[in-house]
Order: C-alpha cells, then sequence, then structure tokens
C-alpha cells in the first residue's frame, strides 16, 4: 500500500455535492476547503480535509504500522490552488496534420461553409488521416494528450469521424484506444461515423453504411461507449441523425451530438427525444429546445472555442441554460478546423468572458458535471473519497485566477491515478 | 569570448529588412530560412542562414583558434522554429492585487464602467498600489517577468499609472528600473501619470500636478523614456492630454496614448498633431483618424486582449490600417483589469481569428514593428547580424502554428543576450 498526502493547499476545490449532475446554484457551489489536503492511497483518495486533520490521520497510520509509514510521501503544495484534474467531455483527438491553410484563409474572411465548399475544412483532414497508418495517427495524438495533460485535463472524450470508411473509422478507434492504454490521459471513446458526408457517397447511402456495417462491428470490437451524429445542413439531416442514432441505441452504445451549431434545426429536440447523455454546440438552440433539453435531462456541452477561433459571436446562451435548470458541461472541441486548442483554463476564460458564466460554474461544468456526461460521475470529477486520485495543482492562490488570467499555464503540477505526471 | 551556436530550425523567422517599421504588404515578409541556425558572441547575432553554412563558420573558427573552441556550444534545435523573441509594446506590468471581483462581476454582465462607477474598477488598483512598498510590488511584478519570459517575449514596455501621487507614480517607476535591471526581462519605462483622475483631486487639478511637478522629476531622474495619457470620457479629455504630452515632449520624452478606446473623441488626431511614437487601442478610431496617424507615422499599437476580456466586439479596424499603410504594432495590454494576459501567442491568436490579420502579420507586428514603436528597431526584434540575440524557439514546425494553437504554450526555449532563461 503506497500512500501520498497533499498538503496545504490554499483552496482544495472538491466539488463534493450530490451524486448528479449539478444544476442552477449548485454549479456555484464547489464546496472548498482552505488550507486543506488529500490523503490518497493506492491511487484513489481516502480522505481530504484541512491540513492539519490529514496529517494527524497520517501520523497516527504510521505509529500503527511501521510498513506503511516507509511508503507514505507527503508534498508540500505551498498555498497553491488543487482542483480535480479537468474532464474535457468533447474533443475530436485523432487525426493527421493540421489545417493550418484554413487557418491563413480564415484570417482572410472567408467563412467555415465557404473553406469547406472550396475544398477545405473536414475533407482535407479526412483525406490525410485515411492515408495515416495506424503508428502514424498514434504519434501525432501523442504529442496533443501531452498538451492536455500539461493544461491539467485528466480524461478526455475522443471522437473518431475522420475516416468515414469502416477501415478508417475502426482505425480511429484502435488509435484511441492505444492511447488509452499507453498514456496517462484517461480516454472515453465515441464513434462519430456520421460527421461528414464523404466525397465518394450520398448522406443517405453513407448513413445505411454507417447503420449496416460501421455500428455493428463498433459495438462488437467494444470501440466506443457513444454515438455521436453531425445534424447539420450539409451534413447529415434530422431524420438521418435520428436512424443513426436509434440504431447506435439499439447496440446499447449511449448517445451524444452535435446540433443547432451552424442553423437552428430542431436538433436538441431530437437529443431530448433519443435521451441522449448530451447535445453538444447548441449555439442556435432557441428556448424550445432548451425547453425540450430539461425534459429529458439531456446535458448541453458547450464549446466557446470553436466559436472564437471561428471569430463568430453567435455563443450558446448559457445562461438561459443554467436558468433552465440543465446540468452545463464545457468543453474544448478540440479540433483542428474549428477549435485547435487542448487548454481547459482557456475554455474557462471563454465561457467567463463571452458565456458570462461565473468562474465558479465555468469549473463546475469542465469537472464533475462533465464526468457524470461521460458517464463516470462517480469515479472522477470531484475530490471525495473512494474516488480517483486525479489532481490539478495551480500556481495561485484563488480558483478564480485559472480563468482571470488567460493564456498562460498556471499548471504546477497533475496527478493521475496518485502518480505526478 | 563565448559563442553559441543554435542549429537546424526548422524555420529560422528573421524578419529581416529595411531598418525601418514595415507597412503594407512588407508586415507579410518574415524573412524565413528553412533548416537555419544561428550564430551568437558576446550576447549579440553574428550570422544567420543554412545550418550547414553556420557549422562550416564554427569549424573553421575553431581550427583557426583552439581558444574560442572551447568556448563554443551549438545546441540543436531539432526542427522547430525560432523567432526573435516578442517584444511586448503596451504593458501595464506593475500594480498590487489583482482584480477578481471585477471579473466575477463582469461575467455577471456588468460593463467596465458601470464596474468602475461602483467602485471597482482603477481605483481599486491605485488603493492597493498605493499601500504597497517598493519591495512588494517588486515580488509581485516579479512573478509577472516569468510569464512574459516563458511566453517567448523578451522586451516589454511597462507603464505607471496606479500610483497618481508624485511619490507612487515615481515609486512605481523606480519598480520598473529595479525589475529591468535584475531580471532577464528588457523593460522600456512609460510616465502614465494621467491615467486616471483621483478620487480626492478632479482633472485639471491632475494635469497640473502632473505637468508641475510629476513630470519634470520623472524627466530629471531618468526614470521614463515615453510618457502616455488615458485620453477618455470621464478621464482626461483631448484638450488636457495635449498639455500632458505637450510638456512631456518639451522634456524630450516620446509620446504614447490611449486613445479611441471606448469612444471616438479624436484621440488619433491628436497623436498625428503631437507626432507621438504610437496611439493605442484606437478601437473607434474612424477613418479620417487612420488617415492621420498616416500622415504623421504615428504606429498604431491594438490591443485585442482587453477588448475579448471585456467581452465586447469592438475590435479595432487592423485591416482599415494595414492597407492605409500603417505600421502595425500588436500588444497584449498586459493590465489587471482589462486584459490579464501576458501572452504574445494569445495576443496573435485573438489578431487572426478577430482582427483578420494574417499570421505573418501578427508576428510582424509583435516583434520588429513593436521594437520599432519602443525606439529599439537598430537592437531588437528581428534576427540579423549585431542585434541582440534574443530568441524564442517552439515547438512546432510552421510558424502559423503560434498563432493557430490556442490556450497551449509551445514555447521550448528561451534566449536573452544568448543567454537561455
Amino acid at each position: 500500500m503506497s500512500s501520498l498526502a497533499l498538503l496545504h493547499a490554499s483552496q482544495l476545490v472538491t466539488l463534493a455535492g450530490p451524486a448528479r449532475p449539478r444544476v442552477g446554484k449548485e454549479l456555484s457551489e464547489l464546496a472548498i476547503i482552505r488550507d486543506a489536503g488529500i490523503l490518497i492511497r493506492d491511487g484513489k483518495i481516502e480522505r481530504v480535509g484541512p491540513s492539519d486533520e490529514i496529517e494527524r490521520i497520517l501520523n497516527a497510520n504510521c505509529i500503527q504500522d511501521l510498513e506503511a509509514a516507509r511508503n507514505v510521501k507527503t508534498v508540500d503544495l505551498g498555498g497553491r490552488v488543487a482542483l480535480p484534474g479537468f474532464v474535457d467531455a468533447h474533443t475530436h483527438l485523432v487525426f493527421a496534420g493540421n489545417r493550418l491553410d484554413d487557418f491563413e484563409r480564415r484570417a482572410r474572411g472567408e467563412t467555415y461553409q465557404q473553406i469547406a465548399e472550396a475544398g477545405g475544412g473536414i475533407w482535407s483532414t479526412v483525406e490525410k488521416t485515411r492515408a495515416a497508418t495506424e503508428d502514424e495517427l498514434f504519434n501525432q495524438a501523442k504529442k496533443r494528450v501531452d498538451w492536455f495533460l500539461k493544461c491539467g485535463t485528466t480524461t478526455i472524450e475522443a471522437k473518431s469521424g475522420y475516416g468515414l470508411t469502416l477501415e478508417d473509422e475502426l482505425k480511429i478507434l484502435r488509435v484511441i484506444r492505444r492511447l488509452n492504454d499507453e498514456t496517462k490521459l484517461e480516454i472515453v471513446p465515441t464513434f462519430l461515423g456520421a460527421h461528414a458526408v464523404p466525397r465518394e457517397t450520398s448522406a443517405a447511402k453513407h448513413v445505411d453504411l454507417v447503420i449496416n456495417e460501421m455500428l455493428p462491428l463498433v459495438a462488437k470490437q467494444k470501440l466506443a461507449e457513444f454515438c455521436d451524429v453531425f445534424c447539420e445542413r450539409g451534413y447529415f439531416d434530422l431524420e438521418q441523425s435520428r436512424k443513426v442514432l436509434t440504431a447506435a441505441k439499439m447496440l446499447r452504445l449511449k448517445l451524444r451530438g452535435h446540433v443547432d451549431q451552424l442553423s437552428n434545426s430542431g436538433g436538441a429536440k431530437l437529443m431530448a427525444e433519443l435521451k441522449a447523455a448530451t447535445a453538444d454546440h447548441l449555439e442556435k438552440t432557441d428556448e424550445q429546445g432548451i425547453a425540450a433539453l430539461k425534459s429529458a435531462n439531456v446535458q448541453p456541452v458547450l464549446l466557446p472555442g470553436s466559436v472564437y477561433a471561428l471569430g463568430s459571436t453567435s455563443y450558446p446562451h448559457a445562461r438561459a441554460m443554467i436558468d433552465a435548470g440543465l446540468a452545463v458541461v464545457l468543453a474544448t472541441d478540440f479540433n483542428p478546423g474549428s477549435s485547435p486548442t487542448a487548454s481547459m483554463p482557456m475554455a474557462l476564460s471563454l465561457a467567463c468572458t463571452q458565456l458570462k458564466m461565473s468562474p465558479a460554474e465555468a469549473i463546475t461544468a469542465a469537472t464533475i458535471n462533465a464526468a457524470h456526461s461521460l458517464n463516470r460521475g462517480d469515479k472522477i470529477g470531484s475530490l471525495e473519497p473512494g474516488k480517483t486520485a486525479n489532481v490539478a495543482v495551480f500556481d495561485c492562490e484563488d480558483y478564480r485566477e485559472l480563468a482571470y488570467w488567460f493564456g498562460i499555464s498556471q499548471v504546477q503540477g497533475v496527478y493521475v491515478h496518485g502518480q505526478q505526471i
């Protein structure tokens, strides 16, 4: 049995609370303990509390058991802030290359859709990803895994979707599995075979391929926990999205969806109808859509990074969603086209400055609520006894500084299963 | 004589070119050398060129002079991108405390002006800064100096302006001098005694104090190279700003100005009339203002960080300024109220996504043009023989990645006067 005690956090942001996603005023309740510590045993949190309480337990244990005493390590956090590692519930981790040319074109004033129509956009990434070997994809993604960890994120969701053939989608999902196995980052896999309509086929035919060939194999090989679809004009319409997600549900995959990003197509309502875990983006969702999400307890996943990076001002209506009682989640949308950021602190900054969320609401949305949206609310997302000891330490005294100082790294240390990375 | 050779940059972004600020298409000309190196001797750049050329020179030197050979160090940059260290031409480095409460209030929807009227804003920082000792201010600013260096910035301009009494303004300027002397960051001091109207007096009386008491002492003690003023409704009007800057000019200080940030008050024209070095902010400047700046060769300093952090969308018209032939500068506006970022890569991201500048234009604006605006175009801001060896190395292969991936640090190494920090 090895023990680790982290002591003297100025603020230990525990997010202890009810064992369910937080809504309304609960989003502001971080359950902070001042001058606090955590006792970790074999990768799990055994106790959180004031530093002197943790030290007393530690000393008592050591007197009883000399063997244990030799295996105790204590770390003085020196008055820094400690949080549960961030949980990033929406990323496109695995792809080949980058989209620097699109980025330059967008700086010249071209829109996302113009660039896509001109042959850039998703399709250029699909071509490069298809051409890449599994090892190449793994090695490129590994650098990005380090970015996430260095930003204090210890769990991410990762979607396929840049392959769009049976073989290439499975290839991406296998790379995600290997990254989960071989790196310190926990990665929750989502199948997004209906991410775009491949050039070589039609939306209807691609939906058939997804349903009849891809989904059964993905489910059989247990390569994904969730299924996602891009429900949008020019991608997959409501009926096609419903077909894909319904088929996935039959195979016991849980559901997420890219909806109402560029237009209000009723995507939020569809996710409510299907009792999805999450509805993601929602930049164009109206009051009726919000009410539908509430009625089915679907969690909205807000992705301000893509709004920012696309130079748009159509941020999702976070305040209306919080007021309606939705258990809001905040994520990076890490991807090469519309949101090239792996930084959850950057997402916090965007949430506070652009979505008008408070720093506390943003942190709840980036930790415990995100964990629940990934079906892991009982294991991660808060610092409570019994949970995995994933902890991020920041070189500041007040948790609000995480969202306030932007563009710089305040991460001082990251622990995964109680091991410093 | 000690020598250092940095070899094998994938792209050495030299910004070599005419010995003056770059305008129009010149902003896009980065003078990149591929697989390149730099030979540094005693803190100065001796040669830049292809790696094999640098290696040949190195070998020839070593054969001639065995003593020199012992003092040569080579560093393989491993295919990374190298740039001149960023030059941040507008910061408010020295202040006490932070403005976390204002930040939270703004997230609740209050405006900059509402917060100021309610007793937050600049005034709360002035009170804390007045109460702080020189050592306290130094120690708080030292952490921020590290942020700048870690983001790849090697020179900044820093303004006083949170003291607003003779004694407290001099105190801040002395702290700036000490930071310049005792840290690796080069800091160019600017006197901003007319940053806000102190509660205890009127704008007119404060202008008298600035002109009759502060400016003569600042000049006599050589505590500043530039004088700045906040020309804005509720701060100092055009006539008051003209008086302050004219007095500063008589004392041989060069001029900068906070103008047209919240309203178009003719500030750009005033800076043209006074032949200032820079006109900063310019969010509300119109075509006439731009034409005036052009006629007097005043450099616009664009500060998208404060627009972003205030949750505004009134970004300055960078494209119109570039089209008009202005030598645009990009800076962070680092300050606790409206732009809590020390990251020039973040400013590059904002420039490309919000101001619609190209990555190359943004880099020119953040290096050589910024250096010229600080009267140091002959010493820093580009990698050319004879210049100071201030170099930033980034863990990517293409310079555009600096602006593309946002919120994460790609800085791999920073050299100041040829010394790695």
